[in-house]
């Protein structure tokens, strides 16, 4: 018997034949012998739908309205799945935010947990009740409701399995696991069976969006084994517990499991990313902290910095990614600051793309990158800018190229599978 | 200065450019200089479609679950309109049941409100804050979010009200008062400036839906002065002070302000009764209660009652109203007990309409039952039931005759207006 956190997301949830579905494998899970805790997402589209209302009513929108609005459509969702659980004769109730309580601290509309009183739960779970928890709310020390951002659910399952100690967490989604590229560009991509927390953040965080990237850092944090699987399976599927996903783990579980494994574990894209270029910025001190604080203050997030030499002595230019949904801000900040930071022109450009090799084999062996560079100049592609991290080296290049530099990379580091559809 | 509870129903709510116009009307009123509470209902057709979902899931669905369900709706629209007042510049927030917290005992999906804290609400509305209260809802002490039964924010209005001893609960819905009698069958209704809560519960119960009938008798026993106003006014009307909607007072109240005031306040019309006479039933004691105790059981809802007697000696043909929306189940009860009861036939139509002639004046008057009887009988209407109350006299007839008995009934009790369109 293991205790069990079941998550699903938004599209499973889709309607109420949808919540059946998730319903029968939940069901399952008990049956197995499993104690069951559902963190439920809203039916696709209704975040949306709620969040465009509180656009509507207040576009400077106060974000603890925003959190009771937003919040209802979990709500709706984790009444509807115990319903469904109870009329197929399981015990099952709601446990809302405020209710457990899911304490968090009092950042509206991007709340972090700060803890989860477990103990209802756990005995509730013990008692062969299904727990149904709705995810991404939760409330503040004032008796709030809060949000956790966008993706929030995630890292609520994640967050009440470690606060249950259970024994998986286990993330249903519309794909069946984390694969070693995007299956739709490379249809030789290969379903990973395990990857390491610090790898599935690394892809999570460019591009490969199957997890909500601070559940994985809590998970990591925690200790929470994840288990990403398809909720789409036939209803003659067996139990979660022998169901191809992926399992996420620690590097050392990792070392345990596959001492013989690849130096590269997947390769991620992301077309997300608008490249900036600062011109004839002055090369003396201080410069690049008078263009990246006030983008910082804006919580911008920059991501590849690089910094050339000018074509004048004194001067340099200064390149820089920003999601493509900040560009335009990005570009009045600094246009504000033109004259404290002294530069001659913005050149912007938001067809680029940012193209990642990920593994922690890398760790402990040198020539990653340069596979990478050959590989990719070979075929021509041009790189505009690079970055490395300890189990990541990502490349900028033309968006257009973005499909060929995936391929290219997948079959250089040797993950194509053995025989798939051409 | 006042204190004034508002509440907007949802055809007021469905959108954000409908809580537009309330959140102006509600500007309105604090601009003024009073002290303001607003209870919001859910969007119109909202709550359909969160009872469908439930219903969809589970038929015989859990009222705690459906409560967290259908919950959802007044949320949504409670953050939606703090948020639009906000940008209207006014201080403004929500205040969710369980945040009030507004407790009820735990009648899932018909609660009752038991009592509401006042305390938090009184600061902020003297702060010169708008309180935002989600209708129908509230919390059980268990924990649990309960809900009033369809209708139910205008008893939320109501309990709100009295909890912050306001001096008036302002009640905006799609029509503007309480008529004579209603104005798409009889031209010439007049509007009332007055009604007392005795007679608008009549009123209620009998077909003019304007208020839920509960909120009535809430607002009777613990003295709130209730009126009825339309949302539907222009942007410069006038502050709710002046405005002419229907004012709901108690009879003391109303002989100090009409001393003179006519017999019959209104006729009422109510077309979803259906009639069902028992033929043959031994004319016995006990036997009446077997057939009414099964009903009253099923929550069964019977008005009125007529036994006549039989054709043979020691039998009698009983004939009772019952909503027509549980006649099958009535019937289906009744043939269950057929031997109990000792019946030879069931009649049923639900072809039938309960009209009723309403006024506190007829408590010291008699004739007004005579006048009704002659003015039907002269236009030819028969009538095939009749009831009476201290303040009501009501008659079931033919469905096809409404709208012409309606009307003669309008004109013998001298409620025409005396120059309206034709």
């Amino acid at each position: 018997m293991a205790r069990i956190v079941m998550k699903f997301g938004g599209t499973s949830m889709a309607g109420t034949e949808r919540i059946r579905r998730v319903a029968q494998i939940v069901r399952k899970q008990q049956a197995a012998g499993h104690e069951v805790a559902v963190v439920v997402s809203a039916m696709a589209g209704e975040t949306d739908r709620l969040v465009n209302f509180c656009r509507e009513a207040n576009p400077l929108y106060d974000p603890a309205e925003y959190d009771v609005v937003v919040a209802s459509g979990e709500q709706v969702t984790s009444g509807l799945l115990a319903l469904t659980l109870q009329a197929m004769g399981c015990k099952a109730r709601s446990w809302l935010g405020w209710q457990l309580p899911v304490r968090t601290v009092e950042a509206h509309a991007n709340a972090r947990v700060a803890d989860i009183d477990s103990a209802a739960l756990i005995a509730a779970m013990r008692a062969g009740e299904i727990a149904v928890i709705p995810g991404f709310q939760g409330v503040s020390d004032a008796g709030r409701i809060t949000t956790l951002g966008r993706g929030g659910s995630d890292t609520s399952a994640v967050a009440v399995a470690a606060a249950v100690e259970a024994d998986r967490c286990d993330i249903y989604t519309d794909v069946d696991g984390v694969y070693t590229t995007d299956p739709r560009i490379v249809a030789r991509a290969r379903k990973l069976k395990y990857v390491t927390y610090e790898e599935m953040l690394e892809l999570a965080s460019v591009g490969a969006k199957v997890l909500q990237t601070r559940s994985v850092s809590l998970a990591m944090k925690r200790g929470v084994r994840v288990q990403v699987l398809s909720s789409f399976i036939g209803d003659d599927a067996p139990p979660a517990d022998d169901l191809p996903g992926t399992m996420i783990v620690s590097d050392e579980e990792m070392e345990g499991i596959d001492m013989e494994r690849q130096l590269v574990t997947g390769i991620a894209h992301d077309k997300n990313e608008a490249r900036v270029v600062l011109t004839r910025v002055p090369d003396k001190p201080g410069a690049v902290a008078h263009i990246f604080e006030p983008l910082a203050q804006a919580s911008i997030n920059v991501d590849m910095i690089i910094q050339n030499v000018g074509r004048e002595k004194g001067e340099t230019d200064v390149t820089f990614t920003v999601p493509q949904a900040d560009l335009v801000r990005a570009q009045a900040l600094l246009e504000d600051k033109r004259e404290q930071i002294g530069f001659n022109r913005i050149i912007t450009d938001s067809k680029v793309a940012k193209i990642s090799v990920v593994g922690v084999g890398m760790k402990s062996h040198a020539g990653v990158a340069a596979t990478m560079f050959k590989a990719l100049a070979d075929r021509g592609i041009n790189i505009q800018a690079i970055s490395t991290s300890e189990i990541k080296v990502s490349v900028l290049i033309d968006e257009d190229e973005t499909e060929l530099a995936v391929r290219v990379l997948h079959t250089a580091y040797g993950l194509d599978a053995e025989d798939a559809a051409a």
